[in-house]
């Protein structure tokens, strides 16, 4: 992640709770709730209406900062238990390291404070008193993580370690923030790790992508594309980064889990050493890998559409509503058969929607726009015939199904819709590939609303023309085509790899 | 919590980080580790050195904050799953709220911000920008939730409200710090909640305080007394308070999880209204629950010995250790067996320690320090009677059991070591309480490392004079038994109640 955007003054700084004035008045005509308003190719507006209309998160008077309400918190419980269980394997292991880093330990590793400073937040003072010395709110927690790193490293038989943190982290950023995306506090795992050697460490690279990957794609069904960054784009100082990427259908990219290769430059800094089988002092080879809220965010974005949010069915909290449509003199029969039902269907987190002075129509809106991916609906025309309706979010499909057979369609259904997003995400992602022989070309891929392969050469000033030239677009991952005598579009030169260009969030 | 102490120069405070000797040194011999030097008697320094050489946690930089180690973070999340399960069943729901709190929030409720802004730790900066508003990093997040859930909450419908959040708050505390029991920053949930009427809302206390004591009692081992503090004791803003109450060998109270119930008074303050079900502008009726890191520090101080830590089978992260003992030409044939038997205790995590260049008596050791509840040897004497050593880590009681007979006995074993754990802090406890009917014999009671029963009135006078003539003492929770025509021990007019008054950490 690069840290060299310009610091603006704070007091030009709304974002986030410049749209209060939106959280206010859904709140105020829940009523009115139908679908979302805005155009997806919108994506700030239109997200951020998913956001509140679906209530997954709402703004709060500090800025940059969101709730995360149940809706949206609960599912990030759920994706600690998943990476937790696939860490167990790993042998990582779970910690907790203060929140706070005295000022010498941050500006132990010269590029990586100068990567993080300009958006530190700053404890100056407890109560009435002056610290001694200043204390960072953890932008990330490797400078307070190596010194104790460096106390209990003492020989080979301690290595691989691989400690985890799930904590909360604070980078005061001065672009637009955007709900999950860009919040100046965010949620994370921190996986650190020291290897014994260079060979080994890279090893684990796979396996942790591989653990992450498991629950992005069979869980939260995305198709992604892990790839290099270039050095311009790579974690402040480490080695090299890698990232997943995901693309939207208005060809905007969204950044995933990060896998950060460090090499020995914080071991260095921070004197991480071992004895090795031979008796010889070795400085350790570490990774830093991440899982963050930014994750729901893209999970979010990338399924749902102009009713509202669609969450695969195995993230969901709930996977079934059913709706009794209710008459007076049919009510009791009507609900007995939703309670009936509401039991076999247990193991989708099935519930009743009984509310009363709510109509039907509401209830089915906002089901919708909250993304249940399953909708039951029970009235007493169907009993007669011994059947409910099941409707699809994913695809509004109706279904008349026989109640015997209600158990089977559902748990088949939502097999669907959870392979259906995911085949849906890939063919969306790969649609939005184009190869670009030139500047020219590359921007017309992007007012194409596509992400473009060109051959780059590795000076970050051509990477800073391509920005400008396009208007924001970056070098976002390095392809494994490779060269051959293939010019970079911007200087001319030899290039050193294809990448990836285009707009990201 | 009473937030009334005296705010001291940042310079005089080394606090915990003053004992980083200790960790380094402890680091720097681990294979001299027998158990811990300390007296248990001296609280701190036997806590202190316990908490290192089991592995629990460790010191920083960062004065009164602590690492927590997996062996104790571990622990911490079996605690948030099993209070997770109970939460779910009262429809608590998990959220997320911003670390920040701006200050203006914070300032609204008077007693509030009176007892915990003496311990705020303040942002005023980012970066090199100074921040338009000062924002206080959370003691306690009444105050930013407070204003959400006032735009929230509209009707009836929407209560109760019960939002949790786990997270970590941080106290710059000027006391003494003692890891787990006061660290300036902690790890806790604090679940906020808004009833539609005040017996719903004191209802409720019950089924909260039901579920942590569920955890607490058959899961953790600790027996414990619900009991409501005195006014000078309560939480701040609140309208009465009610704690947990622990007794350590040694006399020692410690405080587990807090129910508070604040009446109308944040509701006031925070604009908490709804539109009853007559269509009546009410304000809600609030309450606050916690479970904190300290309850980690109690489990640990009250089960364990001088031999290291205790820790209750249900809650260790692995409950049986299998020590091979090895010879050349036997080698094999043990190790085959352990992995068979590993296999058989599966349930109860057990694993081999295979470490080779380490004896078995610094196994034995570092697993009796590590408080694993049982051990297994496996020797080639052993195996020819076709029997294990199997070692209870509360009782050091050592038995030869028959293979086949392992996984039952082991079952049998544990089931004793957590029953007989609760049972035995219960006996301490009840030999703790003494009663007392003057402020001579409260001294006596208190000399003699006891907690007394004692008539008190409600002046906060009288309990700051009962504080500094026995030394530190204080009114610790209200007895059930109603005061006749006795006198209170420090002013002699008439008793409000009787209180138990003692030593607390």
């Amino acid at each position: 992640m690069v840290k060299k955007e310009e610091v603006k003054q704070e007091k030009d700084q709304k974002g986030i709770t410049a749209d209060k004035e939106l959280s206010k008045s859904v709140h105020q005509s829940a009523k009115d709730q139908k679908g979302i308003t805005a155009d997806k190719d919108d994506f700030s507006e239109w997200f951020a209406e998913l956001m509140i209309k679906a209530d997954l998160a709402d703004y709060t008077d500090v800025s940059g900062c969101i709730v995360f309400k149940p809706s949206s918190y609960e599912i990030w419980q759920k994706i600690q238990v998943l990476v937790d269980e696939r860490f167990k394997k790993l042998g990582v292991r779970n910690s907790y390291f203060p929140l706070f880093i005295p000022e010498k330990y941050l500006n132990k590793e010269k590029e990586h404070v100068e990567g993080f400073s300009p958006e530190v937040a700053w404890v100056e003072k407890a109560g009435d008193t002056k610290l001694g010395e200043r204390l960072a709110v953890r932008p990330t927690s490797e400078t307070i993580m190596y010194p104790s790193y460096s106390k209990w490293i003492r020989s080979w038989r301690d290595l691989p370690l691989r400690y985890n943190q799930w904590n909360n982290v604070v980078r005061w950023e001065f672009k637009h923030p955007v709900p999950f995306f860009r919040t100046r506090e965010f949620l994370w795992n921190e996986l650190h790790t020291v290897c014994a050697t260079e060979k080994e460490s890279i090893a684990e690279g796979k396996m942790v992508i591989d653990a992450y990957n498991d629950v992005t794609e069979n869980y939260m069904g995305l198709y992604g594309v892990y790839g290099r960054k270039t050095d311009r784009e790579k974690f402040a100082g480490g080695v090299f980064s890698e990232k997943v990427h995901y693309i939207m259908a208005n060809g905007k990219v969204l950044e995933g889990c990060p896998f950060h290769h460090d090499g020995q430059n914080f071991a260095k800094a921070y004197d991480i050493k071992f004895l090795d089988e031979n008796g010889k002092e070795q400085y350790g080879w570490q990774n830093t890998y991440a899982i963050s809220t930014r994750m729901l965010g893209v999970m979010f974005a990338i399924h749902s559409d102009e009713k509202g949010l669609i969450i695969p069915p195995k993230m969901a909290l709930n996977s079934v509503v059913i709706v009794p449509i209710l008459f007076e003199n049919t009510k009791d029969k009507v609900l007995k058969v939703c309670d009936e039902l509401v039991k076999e269907l247990k193991s989708f987190n099935a519930f009743v929607d009984k509310r009363e002075n709510i109509s039907v129509g509401f209830k089915f809106n906002e089901w919708e726009l909250k993304g249940m991916p399953i909708r039951i609906e029970i009235g007493p025309k169907d009993l007669e015939k011994n059947q409910v309706v099941v409707v699809r979010r994913d695809t509004f499909k109706k279904e008349f199904v026989k109640i015997s057979d209600v158990k089977k369609f559902v748990e088949k259904s939502l097999d669907e819709i959870q392979r259906g997003l995911f085949v849906k995400s890939k063919e969306i992602f790969l649609s939005k590939l184009a190869d670009a022989n030139s500047l020219e070309e590359l921007k017309k891929v992007i007012e194409n609303k596509k992400v473009g392969l060109v051959p780059l050469c590795k000076q970050e000033s051509c990477e800073e023309v391509l920005k400008a030239e396009t208007k924001g677009a970056k070098a976002l991952w390095i392809d494994n085509k490779k060269v051959k005598s293939e010019k970079c579009i911007i200087c001319g030169k030899k290039a050193d790899y294809f990448v990836y260009a285009g707009k990201s969030y």
